[in-house]
């Protein structure tokens, strides 16, 4: 293990964090907040350390190897949230440090759980800064950290790969820095149309950033108490293109950026995610018809919950916790679909789906002719044994995960079984909010310390696609050659 | 595709099945029930259809290979079913075909789900049938063929692949025929043992007889309304420990019979399921303590609940649906597990899930070393990377045809979250009684025709483990050369 280099790319990793906070201390003096000083105390602090940690930690050696690469991405991970959610516990916003944690998670992993009772009475800078987190959070922090930063080997490679969600990553262009430089011009240039649309429809220019955010990282913190619900049916319809939107590879927007149309055309994860939230769609405007005004208000809402939730966004225009079970359902089974790999929403990825779906068929083949050699195509290109069996693993591995989180809850809580079993869904598919007590007009203010640990941690583990927490966590990681 | 072979099989089945149904003609005869002349109908139907068959399709051909297996075990359940439910719809103790179907099914996959209302009210032979199916259906059917019917070639190991579940099916002796019957003197005599125990027990011969065949087969039929909770605690007690024995696979009592008892004591699947069975009981037992009279109640339910749902036999002697999520939420998770590999019991298997965990850590020391080789070893042997695929592929099938089944029922009906969530669980896994409508104290006699069906093919998908039905229900399968 290269420990300098891990804990070196780490400062570069709070130094850039102090320049994101830089945001929110604009926004503290626009609106003359008192929380400007606790904001300037921690990017200050976190500049500082992180500076220190680059000098100290100073290496020739660039070595990153895989493990290096989950090293580093999930020590990264864990140093963020720590410093991100201190401006929420110093400015008293959030007065339990355990919860300023779970918000800070929420955000970074693009969640949008919160623990937030009074969200109006909470001030514009910390309101930012929980939006932006989804922003930051979405396309990788390290990501960002490789955009900016000079001189990164292209063994950083590892790092996208431990951090950049969905079974396949590869690089855009030959050297993953520009890489990650062009994913983020799409991301900014694509979060900046949102805002310009919502300021269309009336949103002032405070709601279109924050919202844009949520949008963009499929996060899902609103400002409002019930969340996207009082917007007019236009920012709705915009709120629900847009979440769409970011749910689509961002690879197939380079595509269209170098004009190879046809091959967007033919990716087949596109048309698969497009056919389920179509049938989706379809099917929870036909369930829930009798109880809305119209076609056209069931269709809204339909649309609107689909898009909201497969891609693991979280934003809600209705309490659908009333709505049938048939829709609930679909929902629930969105939730674990999640949206395309490579974009920014969370659960199992369509592809990741898709590809469970080839390697079923290539056992059922196997099964009848086994000594015949089977070949599985997905994009076109031969899938690899290595990548099947990856798949197929750590959908072993998500499921065990899970199990345990909902053990470990409905060892602590009393809740029901609903709740408990859409908590650790919507948490740990970086959703947001689930059925029952922690339904779209709740929140997880209810949940115990140590169940709020639990869910930072499914958040975790959802956002990291679990293998980056567990191989940092295994003392073996770290004492082995 | 070896058609004759084929039904030449499942005409020997028909026979076979023709002799199951003495056992309930002599109750009949004993009783005095009118109930015999439907049964003689059926049996001698069963026999002349099953006869002109074997004619009808004799062949030379003795060619079976995974393809005729799959496609003789998936029929043969299905043909079995559709005639063993005619007994309880001729004499109309089951007035629709539907309801009579799901109830032969459900005792031939062992899963004891029921849509029979008034148990109390059917005949001595009707209940007999419907008890003994578990004890046919257990073992496995075509086992019973294989060990029975003579010149069957040893090629038919393939049946016995299709049907036996778990994820390593092998032979105990050279011949499969000899496997075959070695594993129903077991069961023979492991069932008479608790016929005695139980009988010693004060319990009536008759009662003691099906409830032998409900816990040997891990199925679930009672003959009280309320299943075994009106019974002594000794003969709670008998049937806990007897249902615990059936739930371990039956490799280790031949190993037992040929005192390699070191090997026994080395199965880590029995290890396994042993801490399982532990862990869950004293969790249940400290859970549910406040609500019971003293420790002594909470252990022997507790205990009594455990082996039951891990096992999937679903006999009851409390209703669980009140006790609190944790203890609920165990029970669900047991569902699942399931019993040990070669035993009678439904769910993944104990080894099953143990070889998903070695997968996962396969895959972890993959992903840091890429190069490095990996080998990994299950009972002493190392396994092979096309049994870990299969374990990981089914369990991705596995929960897929979950969610579709839940869908489907979420589609139809209009029972609350966990009630269908449930109810696929029990069906699927071959449990019985779930939670919320179809908990303990109620049965499946609300959901719909549709829903009916639905949950038999389910019963019969978790019992065959998928693949046999799949791949026999597709057309390509009978096209292709």
């Amino acid at each position: 293990m290269n420990y300098k280099k891990v804990f070196s790319v780490i400062g570069m990793m709070l130094m850039s964090l102090s320049a994101l906070l830089l945001l929110p201390i604009i926004v503290a003096i626009i609106y003359r907040e008192t929380t400007l000083w606790q904001f300037v105390i921690v990017a200050a602090s976190s500049f500082v350390v992180g500076g220190l940690m680059t000098v100290f930690f100073r290496t020739k050696n660039q070595t990153i190897y895989a493990k290096e690469g989950f090293a580093i991405t999930a020590l990264s991970w864990l140093v963020l949230s720590a410093v991100g959610a201190l401006p929420f516990y110093i400015t008293g916003e959030i007065p339990s440090y355990i919860d300023a944690l779970f918000e800070t998670v929420s955000g970074f992993t693009t969640t949008g759980a919160s623990i937030v009772t009074e969200v109006m009475a909470m001030s514009r800078s910390c309101l930012f800064w929980r939006s932006f987190t989804h922003w930051v959070g979405g396309m990788g922090v390290l990501v960002f950290v490789m955009a900016i930063i000079p001189n990164l080997s292209d063994r950083s490679i590892h790092l996208m790969r431990a951090e950049m969600p969905g079974p396949i990553v590869g690089k855009l262009v030959p050297k993953a820095k520009d890489t990650a430089k062009i994913l983020y011009i799409i991301y900014i240039v694509i979060t900046a149309v949102e805002v310009v649309f919502l300021l269309a429809g009336g949103m002032p220019l405070f709601d279109s950033l924050v919202h844009s955010f949520g949008t963009a990282g499929t996060g899902g913190f609103g400002i409002k108490a019930d969340s996207i619900g009082g917007y007019s049916p236009y920012i709705q319809w915009v709120i629900t293109i847009f979440m769409f939107l970011f749910g689509i590879n961002f690879n197939l927007y380079y595509l269209i950026l170098i004009k190879k149309f046809k091959s967007v055309f033919k990716s087949s994860e596109l048309w698969c995610y497009v056919a389920i939230v179509a049938a989706s769609t379809a099917a929870i405007t036909a369930n829930i018809f009798k109880m809305c005004n119209g076609f056209g208000e069931a269709f809204r809402l339909a649309s609107f919950q689909v898009s909201s939730i497969i891609t693991t966004t979280g934003y809600v225009t209705t309490d659908f916790n009333l709505w049938p079970t048939l829709s609930k359902a679909i929902l629930l089974i969105l939730m674990f679909i999640g949206g395309c790999a490579g974009s920014t929403a969370g659960g199992l990825k369509v592809s990741r789906v898709m590809i469970l779906g080839k390697a079923i068929g290539k056992e059922i083949r196997q099964m009848l002719r086994p000594r015949s050699v089977n070949t599985v195509k997905f994009e076109g290109k031969q899938i690899e044994d290595s990548t099947l069996r990856n798949c197929t693993t750590y959908f072993s591995l998500y499921m065990l995960c899970f199990v345990v989180l909902f053990l470990l809850l409905c060892a602590i809580e009393t809740y029901d079984f609903e709740t408990n079993f859409t908590a650790v869904s919507a948490c740990f598919n970086n959703v947001g909010p689930g059925f029952g007590a922690v339904g779209p007009t709740s929140n997880f203010d209810g949940y115990s310390d140590v169940s709020t640990l639990a869910l930072t941690f499914a958040m975790l583990l959802g956002r990291l696609e679990i293998f980056p927490l567990i191989i940092t966590l295994s003392p073996s990681t770290w004492t082995k050659k």
